[in-house]
């Protein structure tokens, strides 16, 4: 056992912890003869664990000092897990039903202790390669982003509370500067981490690289990332962090959680579900050409960003004369500036969620972590295709964002490339 | 004494407290039978003494739990003391010529003990009154900025060192929501504490509080000041915190620090600049027209910006390859490149500095705390005529600040005013 009392959780050293922390124990009834214990995490950064009885059951995931799929080389902080907790609390209590509740926190161990999502909920990744439509999932997400942001922004906190909250979150510094690297780094310059379908997509790379308008563009979305204090972001909302089933929706892993740019959370959606899209044709068979499935995804996306935008400026009419002190009633008095401040205020955040959307495109195609959307496309020229244009797409979208008028206009641009 | 330690100091328990203070009483050389003690705080939030005896001097600065000017009825955190003797330190150490040195901190007593600055010293603002040129001033807080701003923004820190000194900053909180009060909000709506040159300003205050373009782009102007912690900022850089003799320009006040977007900072400055542009004409006599010191200030104006920009950029020229994170070299490694985000990143400060600096000229004219430059005209009408003219030129600033390319059309904007 480390210094500090932490230690990793083997098989057996978690029935010992189990069985040694109260609330664990309770949840099984202290039934610990038909234990089952089952490592799930697809094992990107952490280990999860499936804890079951045959009448009760939790998961427990546990953060370790390194990233895991890399290992012991690339150190990363373990207090990312003090993050997650705060964070499915936070949005817990904001969305109770998009959101697993926590039973268990362990800041020594970096164990979270929370619900089974149980099957058939499966992570939405897999389900939108396996091209099933969930019919709820744009109603959820939309709620789950409208709220969580709405309310830990200045349009509803005080400036005292939302001081408060920054301050905490810049203690989740390590997780944010792997964000920068990743996403605003490493994909415009060479790194020895970074891959891309080769050799199809060498020159596209190359040409990501040497793309001075495109590295001024990152640079603005980089400065925004780090400097911009706007909501208690989830920090990682890719189409792997949600999982689903026909009636429902379940956001988990905020281990990146911070105070961040709106556009950051609804980019990295909207974003990897245009990824989604571009790897259709990489999954179409003889007897489903993917057609209807890619009019679905397209339709989830403008969907995403019109509910958010109606459930976003329906809680600020709901919550005018609320605690927020960003836009007095006293000053903003009259209907029509009410309604000139949210255009322009939707208007800055439509464009950070190209922006920030794109860039997370980009660096899954050419970076180190690429999406199993392409992955499991093993044809590597068919998988190249597609994810060169989705990489045009994404250039496009990141140079010319300002130009584009709603998400009517995306959706055109998407179906152009 | 209060429980917590603290008590606001009198004459006589001044001296009890330098005797009691080894730093304080060696400055003195223990000489205490000569000790004059005189009060100069000018009166708006804190005491001032200056402590002298025939050979050695310094001044002792203590906050109270309240606003000075108002009185019990406006508390305010004396833990502002802390961040002023804070931000005195760093900014101290970037520019040590500009800075007072702080000898002594009592966080408990929220006394600062630091170097007097010594006749022929004034306040800036006076000496603007007086109509007397400082050659070096633009020289000096040109360097200020550049160097106060760059050092402590992610051009130069790591984003680990950048988010400890952000966290630490959020705890300013109170001193940023006076400002947020009187600078983007009150002005704009009916408050007890806004007065004006009645009945002269009535209408044009009134035309404020109906300015619906106006309050979209204070709202803007708003979040980025709450939102972005792009530097640490002194907070309160107007002509009042800065002391200047022909050859020394000293930069003194800086408890509202945080880390706020760096063109509050400049705005501050170059607005308070144009304030006391506008004032001149109150100030003429029949001997002297102050045309050619109109003339002077609109120099100041302009040359504060230019140097600005050309030292900031040199700084980031010079430390391209130092600890800051955001442009990393492999990534900004051509000319064009770190030309065209250098192009980009000062435009939007030139940008933002237009923004904060007209909505302070705004607050000064129609908010709570008003400039001397015009408070010293005696004559109503004539301050009332001065100020019009001031606002008019700041309204256009704020409203139309994207359109304005260089700091030359500034000037000319001025002029035409
Ligand atoms: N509460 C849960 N219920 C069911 N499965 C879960 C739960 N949390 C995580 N998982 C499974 O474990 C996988 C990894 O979890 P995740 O939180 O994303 O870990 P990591 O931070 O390592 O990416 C998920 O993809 C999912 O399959
Ligand atoms: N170090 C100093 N040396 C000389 N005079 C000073 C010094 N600090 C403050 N003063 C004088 O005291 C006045 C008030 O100080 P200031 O720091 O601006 O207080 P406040 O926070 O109350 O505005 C200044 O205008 C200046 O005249
Ligand atoms: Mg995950
Ligand atoms: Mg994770
Ligand atoms: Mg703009
Ligand atoms: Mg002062
Ligand atoms: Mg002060």
């Amino acid at each position: 056992m480390a210094s500090d009392g932490f230690r990793a959780l083997e098989q057996k050293a978690l029935v010992e912890y189990i069985k040694a922390t109260p609330v664990l124990s309770q949840k099984l009834a202290n039934q610990f003869h038909e234990l089952t214990i089952k490592e799930v995490g697809d094992g990107n950064l952490n280990y999860v664990y499936i804890v079951s009885t045959p009448s009760a059951s939790f998961v427990l995931k546990q953060a370790i000092p390194y990233i895991r799929c890399i290992g012991e080389s690339w150190p990363m902080t373990k207090e990312r897990a003090y993050f997650e907790a705060r964070t499915l609390k936070e949005h817990g209590r904001l969305c109770p039903d998009l959101v697993p509740e926590v039973y268990h926190f362990d800041r020594k161990m970096c164990v979270i202790g929370m619900r089974y999502i149980q099957p058939p909920h499966i992570i939405l990744r897999k389900g939108l390669i396996a091209g099933i439509e969930y019919p709820l999932l744009t109603e959820h997400i939309s709620d789950y982003m409208a709220r969580t942001m709405f309310f830990t922004s200045l349009l509803y906190l005080t400036t005292t509370e939302h001081k408060r909250a920054v301050a905490e979150f810049c203690g989740n510094v390590e997780l944010c500067r792997l964000t920068e690297q990743v996403v605003f780094s490493d994909p415009y310059k060479v790194s020895q981490y970074n891959r891309c379908t080769s050799p199809y997509l060498d020159k596209d790379a190359e040409a990501i690289r040497e793309d001075n308008a495109l590295k001024v563009e990152i640079a603005e979305l980089k400065s925004k990332f780090c400097e911009r204090a706007q909501a208690l972001l989830h920090g990682d909302l890719h189409t792997g962090s949600i999982m689903v089933a026909s009636d429902s929706t379940q956001v988990i892993d905020p281990e990146f959680s911070f105070y961040g740019p709106m556009g950051f959370d609804i980019g990295a959606y909207i974003g990897n579900l245009i990824l989604a899209y571009f790897s259709q044709d990489g999954h179409a068979t003889e007897t489903n050409d993917r057609k209807s499935y890619k009019s679905w995804i397209l339709k989830a996306i403008e969907g995403t960003w019109n509910l958010f935008e109606k459930k976003f400026t329906a809680l600020w009419d709901e919550n005018k004369n609320g605690p927020g002190e960003a836009y007095l009633p006293d000053v903003y008095n009259n209907t029509e500036v009410q309604q000139l401040v949210k255009q322009k205020y939707m208007k800055e955040l439509f464009h950070d969620t190209l922006g920030f959307g794109s860039a997370k495109m980009i660096r899954r195609i050419v970076g180190v972590a690429h999406v199993e959307d392409f992955e499991s496309i093993s044809e590597p020229s068919l998988r190249a295709d597609c994810e060169r244009r989705a990489l045009n797409c994404a250039k496009t979208l990141l140079k010319d964002r300002e130009k584009l008028q709603g998400i009517a206009e995306v959706v055109s641009l998407i179906q152009r490339h």
